[in-house]
This record gives structure tokens, sequence and C-alpha cells, in this order.
């Protein structure tokens, strides 16, 4: 019971893009719900996920901690028994932490299996769930192949469909992700060719609005007096690419922004960049049949977000709980949609590596910045601590490596880091194959600061470098320019300074370790450097001294 | 059932400097059983601990990680639950893995209490003893003052010295641990002053045969078809320094070797050394009163357990087992004694860092090296891995961060590491205060090459450079030298080609990995990047196709 501290509507989307709100810039793409949730709190313009890729971008989020750090470095690699989850430490300061949706999250069984924890005890199904307690879990990719479906676990997605007449096996697949092609037939949204079909599903059965309803359910299943951190987490506008009317036709060709790429780019890549280039996601988004395809889908897809997003800011309104509830709005990543002749996400360029953030604390303390725009460096590790002290908790830095967001959101002067970290290992991918690299060097690290970017690969290349005020675009790569030399240099002073960081030291905080500075081991009869027994305090030598009892032969 | 694996008897001494045995050079103490163990195998004459202090360094050696990857910085630093150890490897390759002695391990309460782990289970009992199964547990440090004891668990020596008629309270302290002044009072070994007196013992009651007696009672309790790994784990010779009869007085001042040590290694010294040099350990070993009545009784100490291992590989002569048990000397780190100015260990300096390290494999395939000695570099943290191997498991090499030494064992010619790297956490000490560090700025590295040795020490200091080859004391620090900036720069490429190190992707092995990159996620229906049907095989169309149920009002 601490009404003293708000809640926390901690809002994921995945794979949107920061650039993809009206707020953000985008010149077609109205987002009035995104752009009023700016208007009440600040929008970071500047903020980096730790990995442009889902699964290893959330374990950061959700840890607090960089993906070095936590060694979940890609989609379903289990994160390891023992981290500390952002539900870990809210909990601790007195908060519940649930998920409705989407963390993708592989548990690590064996690492569960060898200390002997259950997966169905509370504790065993907390780690299993990335410290969250679970409303609903939905990480919205029902897929099914011959061996099966990719996803083992039940989906109560599908659940509801058939609760509502949607009688097909998979109806994930068949309606919500599949259109009706010209013969009647599933035109599967796998196929990005039939993005600019609707979804053969009621738009209010469709996966936003049904996670939009599971949250308002929960939202109204709350105890006033008891603060909450919910973390909605809807898969969409993530592939596949398909979105239900009305939102298929609401844009058109005419409403895609410009491609940014060059054909320099491609002429000069650099290898790690032309591995990239030579796959199978490069060559298709590299079409423009693709992009007019897909990206009017993309579109529709976040404006349907952004309706939803309408609908539960007008419920928080409507029960009340606007003004003590924190509005928190991102992405795990972004989309590169074509972009420097890219799809998905995976590398480094902005529209991969930059994340939309907006946070609005309707709190009296947060006044001075409504409405603003930061330009502050900011992970989305920091997300964790900013909760923590949201709920009134102690920030525990010797876990944590992101810092409170709260002094920015009060607009408080206070430093802030020089550059930012991201991190990707394509350790599994095509991309390794072709490069010929050992698993331990398909490791990618990036450092930003407010004007450049290197991009540093292990196995021996040179590095990437932009020059984000020259070249805001990212274009033109001056890697293995010799009159940057010393800039080079300083970003890997950065990166090496980073990664020298103390990242493991978790059991013992600073505040124990200044304590045992203050000495005392006398006070355990331990003396170490005393020669002669004047150096001690009377009182100390008792413990040394008394009539000793002679032993016979020693 | 495995009898094709030997047995590995790993033993180590605390605090054992690697020049204080007569096979490593020492001109006066003679250890014909450390030599008759090299005799027998090889001598590895650059062995670097991965932190010269005992904690941090027993749980690197133990975990076969470097102490940034396990977080057990310094002393009672809790070693997080979740860390796998030399035992969870062994076990797994089926040999069992116990400790006789010491380990200054102290669990993750907090940790175990987080994840429900009872500490009295199985799984408990082996997380909070490192990972070994207990035959004895005995840190070896039974010092009591004001606030009780420095180490509140059962003391099994002491029950062991009051059922040998030790009747005082602590005998410990009173008898193993002190001799008698001339006023026949308690002459306590934790004022060096008293380390010329005999303790107060019988030689065969005091701790290193009451070590080995246990040992051997654990060997003779063996089956003989089941390989063993014991971790027999002295605590001498480190302080309090004082030692039975005859071993006393068998060392006099002529005996000891010259100090190493200059007058401009004050005038010069760099920051932390200078705040090394100014604390009390320091003051009291630059004493040549307390060199020269503590050596004597380190060396003392050195001969005792010396005899008590010859007695060990008798028993193992004794009863045929000397043809199937490896054998391994080891010590967690030095003791600088004076030299460089410094007392205990706590910096890099090579009679702090280097360790002995001398194994010895009686199975032909190590024939090649016997009675040899290498000159690679080696770390502490190779041992784990090379037990594992040893043990017919597979080396689990993306949790186990050494390389087994079994290759350089048989004199195969393999490639082998450039540089070795220690680590120290000095946040607790009262040099963090004198120099005025945060927490997370008190952590030196050290990395060594075959002629370097460079020491980083965060919180913006200038690095300490030591020339191996020109200057084999390290008595000259060339840190501030511009001359060896080209040196400098490479040494930091180690360190930072170190700190980028993948250490915590340890759910996921290379081979898992491997796998992954054969593809495979259109077998669990996922397609990225594909356009059209037409670039998919027909057996994968199937999952994406078939006849649509067209939905009302979609």
């Amino acid at each position: 019971m601490r009404r003293s501290a708000p809640n926390i509507l901690f809002i994921m989307y995945d794979q949107l893009r920061f650039d993809y709100l009206s707020c953000a810039g985008h010149k077609t793409l109205e987002t009035p719900n995104f752009d009023r949730v700016a208007a009440r709190g600040v929008r970071f313009d500047r903020a980096y996920c730790q990995s442009p890729v889902c699964g290893s971008s959330r374990m950061s989020t959700y840890t607090g901690r960089y993906v070095s750090s936590h060694g979940a470095a890609f989609n379903n690699f289990p994160l390891k028994v023992g981290e500390h989850t952002m539900g870990d430490h809210l909990r601790a300061a007195g908060m519940g932490c649930w998920l409705i949706g989407k963390t993708h999250m592989k548990a690590d069984a064996a690492g569960m299996e060898r200390l002997g924890l259950a997966p169905d005890s509370v504790i065993g199904t907390r780690i299993g769930e990335c410290g969250f307690d679970v409303w609903i879990r939905d990480d919205g990719l029902w897929a099914e192949g011959p061996k099966g479906f990719y996803d083992q676990k039940r989906s109560l997605y599908n659940e509801y469909l058939k609760s509502k007449g949607y009688t097909d096996h998979n109806p994930w697949h068949d309606h919500a992700n599949a259109g009706i092609d010209d013969e009647g037939d599933i035109a599967s949204g796998f196929l990005m060719m039939h993005a600019d079909k609707p979804a053969n599903v009621r738009e209010e059965d469709s996966e936003t609005p049904w996670l939009t309803d599971r949250t308002i359910d929960f939202i109204d299943a709350q105890k006033p007096d008891q603060p909450w951190c919910a973390h909605v987490s809807y898969i969409k506008p993530h592939w596949p690419y398909i979105v239900p009317a009305p939102y298929h036709n609401m844009y058109a060709k005419d409403d895609i922004q410009p491609v940014v790429r060059s054909q320099s780019e491609r002429d000069k890549a650099h290898p790690i960049y032309d591995a990239y280039l030579a796959g199978k996601l490069s060559g298709a988004f590299s079409r423009d049949e693709v992009r007019e395809t897909v990206i009017p889908a993309y579109m529709g897809l976040i404006k349907q977000c952004d309706d939803h997003l309408g609908r539960l800011l007008d419920h928080l309104d409507a029960t009340g709980q606007a003004d003590n509830t924190v509005i928190v709005l991102t992405s795990d990543h972004g989309d590169y949609m074509g972009d420097h002749w890219m799809g998905e996400k995976d590398f480094f360029h902005d529209p991969s590596v930059r994340v939309p953030l907006i946070i609005a604390d309707p709190r009296a303390e947060a006044d001075a910045t409504r409405g603003t725009v930061s330009n502050a460096l900011v992970e989305q590790i920091d997300l964790a601590a900013t909760f923590v002290e949201m709920a009134g908790g102690e920030v525990a830095d010797h876990i944590l490596e992101g810092c409170s967001l709260v002094p920015l959101l009060r607009g408080d002067n206070v430093a802030w880091r020089d550059f930012a970290i991201s991190e990707y290992d394509f350790s599994t991918s095509s991309m390794a194959t072709r490069l010929g690299l050992a698993p331990r060097d398909c490791r990618l690290f990036m450092v930003v600061t407010e004007r450049w970017k290197l991009i540093h690969a292990e196995g021996g290349f040179r590095p990437l470098l932009f020059d984000l005020v020259t070249d805001p675009k990212e274009l033109v790569d001056l890697g293995d320019c010799t009159e940057q030399s010393d800039i080079i240099d300083e970003l890997y002073a950065h990166l090496h300074q980073w990664s020298r960081r103390m990242s493991q030291r978790t059991t013992v905080s600073d505040a124990q370790i200044l304590a045992r500075r203050q000495g005392g081991s006398a006070q355990v009869g331990v003396l170490i450097g005393v020669y002669g027994d004047e150096e001690i305090p009377d009182e100390h030598l008792a413990a040394y001294r008394g009539k000793a009892t002679p032993v016979e032969g020693s």
C-alpha cells in the first residue's frame, strides 16, 4: 500500500521505427495519440536499443543491463538463471510488475534444472517469464510449418479467435495474418506480395485490439491503492506485414517517404555491411515493388496501434487514472524498410537501432518538461532504473547499468552520458557463414556520440564511421578515412572504457563496500601487518594474550 | 565407472611464492617433494593467478573464468548463484569433485533466497560450497575478536585439537598459531614479532599434517573404479607466520634471499603504487627486522608443506595409485615478503601475482615432457578446462575461459595465448580511501606478455610498465616513458581485445550456434524476406496456402 508511487503503463511496440510517428516528423502518417502523449511528456529523440533485434534488445530492457552483461545475445538464447529483472527490482520496491503481451524471452531451462528450480513454482514461473508476473504472455508469432509451431507455448490469442468463431486450425495465420487471394485461397502475410490485402479478420478481433482489451481488463482489475507497472507489449507493427480493413488501404505508394540509400553505399561497402547486402532480406527490400507493397501496410499497422493507444488513454482518463499513471511508449528496435538497401533490423543505421521513446509523467514535478524533446543520449536500459526510482525504490546501480531518466523528466540540469552503446550478435546468421567467422567473432558493437557513430566488428575488420552532422542520413562510411583517425581513436576509447565496465560485481553494493572501508577485521581477531604489540590498542590486545598452556612435545 | 580417466589430486597452498621452491631456484630452501613432482611432470614457470588475493583468485580457479566474468572480485564478495564451477563441469563428465580444506568462498545467500534454494539441499550445499562436494571445509582462519569469530562456520580443526587434549577455547589461535613468550603468555602469531617462536602445538597436530591425514582418509575411502578430483587446499604458508618445531628454527637470517627493492621505486612511485607504499603492510615489511623474523618462519611453513606432500606422494606410491593419479601443485597467489617495499600480495609484481604450478600426469602420453619447464603464459583458469579434458569431458568453452593444458603436457606444438590477465579490486581498502576513489574506479588490470607487463588502473591514471627482459626484477616503471608508447598501445590493444571478450553468452554453445546457422525457420512456418510464392519450394508452400474461410465484416 504505497499510493505515493504512480502506476507505470509501459507500452512497447515491436519493430516500430523512431520516425514513423507524426510527432517525430513523419509527413504522411498521422499518429495523434502518440502525439498526445508526447505533448504531455518528453519525447526522447535519441534513444537507442541495446541490440537491434527483438530478443536481446528486450532482455536488456527487462534486466536494465547491456547485452554482453546478461549474455542473451540473440533471439532464443536463454536468459541465464540468476539475472535480476525489472520485476525483481520493482517488487523489492513494493510495486507489482505485470506482463501483457510479448517478451521474446527464452527461459534457461538447463540452468533451472541444474539448480533444481521447479518451472511451475512462483519463483520458477517468474524466472521463466523474465521476472514478470504474467497477465497475458503472447509473443505474437504462432507460425507453423512441417516441424510444428515456431512457438510451443499455448496460444491464448488463437484460443480467443476460435471462441469468436474462427474455426481454422491456426486462425492466427489463416485469418489475422493472411488475406484472401483472387482464387479464394489463403494469402499468407508471410509472402509480402499479399501486404496490400486486408487481413481476413474483423478489425476488433485482430491482435492489437485484442491485447488492448486485455490491458483494459488488467487496469480495471487493479486495486486503487496498489501501484502497478504493466508492460503492455504488442507484436505489431512487426511482420507479417498485413493489416485488417480499414487500415490496409489507408496509405498508398505516394504516402511513402523517400528511400534513403545511395549507389556508393553498395560500391564501397565494408565487408560486414556487404555480407548483409548479399542476404535475402536486402535483396527483397532493395526492390521498389516490395517497399511499395509493404510500407503502406506497415503504416496501416502503426495507425491501428495509434488508434488503440487512444482507447487506452481514453480509458485512463475516464477512470480517473490518467493523473497517477506514467505512460511510456517505445519499441524494441526499428525497421529498415529498404533504407540503406536493407530490410528488417539487425544493423546499426538509425532506422534500425534508434527507437521511439516518449514518457509522460502526470505528476507536478514533471511539469517543466511537458511537450519537450530531449536530445540526451538515452539507452533502453535506462527504463528499469527510471521505473525503480518512480516506484520509490533505491536503484541498485551495482546491477542496473542504465541511468534513471527521472532527472531529465524533471528538467534538472544533470551530467549525462557522452556515448551510447548497442551490440549485435550475428553468430547464427547466414552472414556468419558468408564471412566464414567463428561464433565468437560474430559480434558487433556500436558507439554513438552527439556527432559520431562508430561500428566495431570483431574478427579483424576496420570500423565503420558516420558523421551524423554532415551526413545525417548515414550514407558515407568514413571508417577507412585516415583524416578521421583521431575521431576513431576517441570512439574506440569510449568503447574500451565501456568494455572494462564493472558488470558482474552484482552481489555487493557500493554502500556495502564503503562500509567495509571502515575496516574492523581486528574486531574479529584478524591483524594484518602488525609486528609488535605496541602497535595495537590495549582493548584489542586481549584477544591475542592470556596465559599459555604449554604442550608436551611441541 | 570410467577408469579410463585418472584421479586428479589438485593441491593448492595459500600464499606460496612461485620462487620459494628449490626446483624454482630458491638457493637455501630445499623442497625435495615439490621437486619430485616437477621431475615427474611439467613445471609451468610463467603461471599467473587471476587476482592476487585469496578469494577472487580462487573463484577464478574454481569457475575457470576471469574475475570480471564471475564478479566475486574480492574476499567475501559472494559468488553469484548460477555461476558454473569446476565441480559442475567435472560431475557432468562423470568425475566427482571433492573439497578438502580451504576455498574462501562466500555463498550468495541473497541470491539463493531470491531463487528459493534451500542451503541444506544437495544442490544448495554445492552452490554454497562453490560446486564442491565437501569432505572437509576449513578456511584456516579461526581468528576471534571482540565481535566474535572471523569465520562463523563450525571449525573441524578446532574440534580436532580439542579431541587431542588442547582444552583452550580457541586452540587454533592459542596453540596452532601462537607460541609462548618469556613470561609464559600466549605469543600470538598475529604479532609478527613472535614468528621466530615455535608454535605451541605438537607438529603432528598442526594444520598441515591434520589436512594431510584427512586427505589420506579420503583417498583410502574411494572406490578403485571411480575416478575422483580432490581439491586439497592448505591454509599454509599463509599467515599467521608461525610454525611448530622443528620447522621454527630450520632457517635463519642468513638463509633469506636478498630483498628486491630500490629507493627509486619509492621516489618515482605511480600514485596507485604510492598508495600501497603508504599503507601499514608496506611499512611493516619495509623493516629488515620484520623480514628477518618472518621469512625464516615462512620458509619453515613451506618446508613443513613439502614434508607432508612427501607423505601424500608416498601414500599414493604405496597404494598403487601413483600411476593413475595426476598431481597438481599450485598456490592462489604469492607473498611480497618485503620485495618492492611491499607485504602480502594485492599488486602485480611477480612475487605476488606469479604462482607455482607443477603438473605431473603419470600416463604415457605425458612422457615427452617429464621433468621439463614450460614458459607458456598460463593462467589459473586453465586448470578447470584441463581437468575436464582429463576427465574425458567436453570443455564447455562458452563458459570456461581458460585453455586446457593437456596439449602442453603432451608436448604438442600448439598455438598458445600471447598475453595473460590478472585483476584486482581494492574498493574496500585503505588505498581507496587514500586515493579518494569511488568503488567502481578501484579496479586494476594487469596484462603480461612474454616480455612486457602493463598495469592499468581505472580512475584516470597513467599505466605502469615493466620490461621483464631488461628489468626482470621489475624495479623500473616505464609507464610514463614516451619512448615506450608503441609498446603501451600494443598492451592496451591486448587489454581491450580481452575486455570485449564474450564472457556471458553461457547458455548457448558454439555447436548449438553452428547448428542454428543451418536455418530451418521455414520448417516452423516463419518466412523472412520472401515476397512472392515462387521464391519458396512447393513443399514449404503448403503451410501458407489452403482454402480461405472468408470472415463476415472483415
